[in-house]
């Protein structure tokens, strides 16, 4: 399962503006920037391809031609929301004391935590002043207010950590604040910046937020499912660090046995072994929280689908936007 | 030396504001701000008085009433500039490993890393939203230019730790951006929201930013000579992690005996000893640079109070303005 073309394309059309940003940068903060963008190695050496799936531009500007305005329209907007996203990945990183990211060490693993920490703060200054220069005060309100859940997400996350119980309502709520927000904030200035109507603007903010739900459902059950070659990520890494994604909340929650020697797991302090995790992993499928929570990712899925229809978007970019749904819950990585 | 009554009145109007905004914050986020602004304690009981010196938000209201505009006027400016002040203060006690901050442990040594990092990011987009709201996109510019500039400054601070020599300018233009740049936002924004004209702004700018400057100097010689009875910082805490503020970039590059011999002290690796840290406090003194620096902290006054002349103030205002040059200057804490 690969990227839809018209997303590929669109990095093609969001690289030249991102990096426009980044050049602002002073040189030092440029470079770390740089590394964590996949755009040059460690020695600052450019480097080919790299870079993450940059979903989050190719759904602002996809928005903008669904209200039938050219993509360029929602550069501004695409360039914000990959910022802001890169900013979240720096400082989770530290936060989560993950080391490698997309096969590489991360910022703070290579360059130290205050480089990380500061590096994520030019990054979301620089989203805000990005959007300032449209002139467009509404397109910085869709921001910070994305920002603001993203933030409580995160908090929320990190707060689960501590917890014994989850309930699988909050777990989806904290999922909506960490990746729909902005997904949802893509799709809205896209829509916003190509001029559409405030109707389409909140369809499309709709069909990002769910397409970001399944997006998420989707990467909770790679962290559990997955296979490290191909996701790039550690084997089990969210049930080692005792995570509580929605699958792991749908699974503790499910009052069956597996239930509850799933919550003796939770509830030591110890770093699982290896066997543990693959237990955990196991005691997570037992409950049925992994074929539940696949559903529910098609079920979002499907209402993502369905708010287009108060859009009408060309055939052409409707079929990219359904293109998009389908990747994001077939991919495997 | 305590701060001009003007200063402290600014506290009653700036305090509920404040809170107002804090208030939108997610229940978790809002103790942890709390507790960092010395609103409550650990445990969330609510503590009297509190809270620091409030100068940015007290040079905005100042720099509204400057242009003859009521200080009300400027509420969002001064609410803006204190989070953002904030922002930097949570994200540099986690870079610096501070573990207190006013005589109370620091948010992230209570709370943890993530915690402090993600306050820090709260406040930040806190700060945009209080200005998004003003309906002034030119606010927010003047906002995110500092913001820029700060982070640029805490970059240079820390790639100066590295390094072997760092010169005299270089580090005053570090400490332009630690420092400077966020006070002559909180003048720029008072008197932009204020009503005054660009000459007006320009001119309470750069009386905010070479007051900026002043406090910075001096703060930087409170971090050698300074009574940490007095100061709350550990004694020569600035010294001890090889900080290269301005007196100690002025003593190095000296091409005094003392100055070799200090330059020794900075490119040892090894935590230095309570002797030690004594001995390169002396040696800053002797090459001349404490008196350097105080010589050029009272020059940033004088061109503070210089930039006046453009702005034409009521005399109060003027009076409270000039009150507050001489304060940075003589405070000992």
């Amino acid at each position: 399962m690969t990227l839809p073309s018209e997303v590929s394309a669109t990095r093609l059309l969001v690289r030249p503006a991102l990096r426009e940003a980044v050049d602002t940068l002073d040189p030092a903060m440029r470079r770390i920037v740089s590394y964590h963008l996949g755009w040059t190695d460690e020695h600052g050496a450019a480097v080919e391809g790299g870079g993450g799936k940059a979903l989050r531009p190719a759904l602002a500007l996809l928005a903008a031609q669904a209200v039938r305005a050219r993509p360029e329209t929602a550069l501004a907007g695409a360039v914000a929301v990959e910022l802001v996203h890169n900013f979240s990945l720096l400082h989770d990183d530290v936060m989560d004391g993950d080391t490698e990211r997309r096969h590489r060490p991360t910022v703070w693993a290579l360059f130290g935590t205050p480089a990380a920490i500061l590096a994520g703060d030019a990054l979301l200054t620089l989203a805000v002043e990005v959007l300032e220069a449209t002139g467009l005060l509404s397109a910085g309100r869709y921001l910070t207010r994305a920002v603001r859940r993203l933030i409580e997400g995160q908090t929320a996350d990190i707060d689960f950590e501590r917890r014994a119980l989850v309930g699988v309502e909050e777990c989806l709520h904290m999922e909506d604040g960490k990746t729909a927000a902005l997904m949802a904030c893509a799709a809205e200035l896209g829509a916003l910046l190509g001029g559409g109507d405030d109707a389409s603007v909140a369809a499309l903010g709709r069909f990002g937020r769910n397409l970001g739900m399944g997006f998420q459902l989707v990467d909770d059950l790679l962290g559990i499912v997955g296979s490290p070659e191909v996701t790039g990520k550690p084997v089990l890494a969210d049930l080692r660090v005792r995570k509580k994604s929605v699958p792991v909340a749908v699974a503790l929650n499910s009052g069956t046995d597996s239930a509850l020697a799933l919550r003796e797991f939770y509830r030591r302090e110890d770093a699982p072994s290896e066997d543990d995790v693959r237990t955990m992993a196991a005691l997570v499928d037992d409950t049925g929280a992994i074929a539940w929570t696949r559903d529910r990712a098609h079920r979002y899925i499907a209402e993502a689908e369905a708010s287009l229809a108060a859009v009408d978007p060309p055939s052409d970019i409707r079929a990219a936007l359904v293109d998009l749904t389908r990747f994001v819950v077939e991919r495997d990585r």
